[in-house]
């Protein structure tokens, strides 16, 4: 049990974020992941290859990648729900690509119309095909800490498919708290059960701040050694189970609190704000990050 | 080092949340304790005995005073930084008061316009007219974490400050992040270094959220015995140093944690956030409180 020297940051805004915003104009997501890259994020979810029916503001995702600047040492991910979607990635240019499962089985029916062992199935052909590439999959778990239409989630049940993941071959597994009802004792339960059939430094917290709880259960796993936080800049993308709700915890947040605790992310807060307030220009609300509003309020730039 | 199994919040909405806004009707304010009180909570603080020049929000403290109803097993506390204000406490049917002093040197200059040992000379008189009326007082030490003059504010300075009331007789110390700036490790050293001079059980937590961090401090220092914390209902409070960012952490929140850590705080969440809505009816913005937005989007009541 000891805090992390550095945290690995996955930055989700031009994506799980996005994906849940008024559609943004595709040269402001090319700006975005650009101030990105050079803020020092070296992870960022770029897009997303999935039916433009069913996520619109993600069907630009290939113009998105032949946009952007490839700075160095930056990877650039998609999310590919299956081989189409995979294909897609490749031809844009996606550096890894991501695959999204559920430890809810209601949620799973409901947002993929398919049981958790079909969606397994669905991945196996997509992770064979990025294997013979040489490409790297993560895998994303959602409702890890509750689902909004069967409540509670086993722990087993997220450390089950978290397993399923790995062994299927994802090199990291992101365990997301999809509706942010998580609280510490619980984040720290169940990262406790995920640790216990997938080695920690494989694992990647993803947690929502629809009750405000996620810089809380993120201080409460990092002692447990965990080194890999999802976040979005300017807390994009809100909740489409609460309207007008917070969805993932803001990046700016996050890298405040680690940098006040000695640990090291390699970003530059500065820049990082101001990338935020730069895309929230093109939304219909500033930016979900305390830290942005503070810092633009002294700046005099009210958000 | 045990999680409590209750901790009481000390609710400083109507005084420290409400000194900080848009000026509320006093029927609002009366509403709000009567709506706080029948939530659960046991410990209120209902208003402030002070310049009218310098805080006019807090003018018809009396007036709220006389209007609200008394439940059983509430404490109707009020702020009173000098004789005439507790005199006028007193008069008014405050149960119990508190003082506010200051870890930073340069904060107290500022803000009091006296140096910290000042303040406690100015305290003593105060302190010596409520013993003697068997009354109890609180005491605040702001920027513990941090000073918006100074900037650092050495733990030492904090420690000192918070022996020395609780040596003039405040039987518990509230110790104030006032810029909302302190991450995890810095409130642990905090609570650690002053709980070597004032005993765990008379010191409390009084955060602020202006960078987002006060739950996860909170949710940092509960294993550590500390069992008393401040909020403000709807986050009341904005920050005089961040125009437009967060105050006080928001009661629905802190409450959210820690029933959902199964700690027993004694309140009803539903009735708390609507309490919090009710008032910010009067404010020109809805409630800062992630569990409390979340919970009327579900109601389809969006603040």
């Amino acid at each position: 049990m000891a805090l992390p020297k550095q945290v690995k940051i996955v930055e989700v805004g031009p994506r799980d974020g996005l994906q849940n915003e008024l559609a943004v104009p595709v040269e402001a997501k090319i700006a975005l992941v650009n101030a990105l890259g050079h803020a020092g994020l070296t992870y960022i979810e770029t897009g997303a290859f999935v039916s433009p029916k069913w996520v619109p503001q993600m069907a630009d995702s290939s113009d998105v990648f032949a946009g952007i600047e490839r700075l160095a040492g930056r990877t650039y991910a998609a999310l590919t729900p299956n081989l189409k979607g995979f294909e897609a990635a490749v031809a844009a240019g996606a550096d890894e690509v991501a695959i999204f499962g559920a430890a809810s089985e209601a949620f799973s029916q409901k947002n993929i119309n398919c049981s958790i062992a079909e969606s397994l199935e669905r991945f196996a052909p997509v992770i064979a095909a990025a294997q013979a590439r040489n490409m790297r999959v993560r895998g994303y778990v959602s409702c890890v800490l509750g689902c909004p239409y069967q409540g509670e989630v086993a722990l087993d049940d997220v450390a089950w498919v978290a397993e399923k993941l790995w062994q299927m071959g994802c090199y990291e597994v992101s365990l997301g708290d999809t509706i942010g009802v998580g609280t510490p004792l619980h984040a720290q339960r169940m990262l406790s059960a995920v640790a216990a059939k997938v080695p920690m430094e494989h694992l990647a917290l993803h947690f929502h701040n629809t009750y405000g709880q996620a810089l809380a259960n993120i201080a409460s796993c990092l002692p447990m050694g965990v080194a890999t936080i999802d976040s979005a800049v300017a807390g994009l993308g809100g909740c489409p189970y609460a309207k007008g709700a917070s969805g993932n915890v803001a990046t700016e947040d996050v890298v405040f609190m680690l940098h006040g605790m000695g640990i090291d992310t390699g970003i530059n807060l500065n820049q990082l704000v101001q990338a935020g307030a730069d895309v929230c220009q093109h939304l219909n609300h500033g930016p979900r990050s305390n830290v942005a509003i503070a810092e633009l309020a002294k700046q005099d730039r009210t958000p």
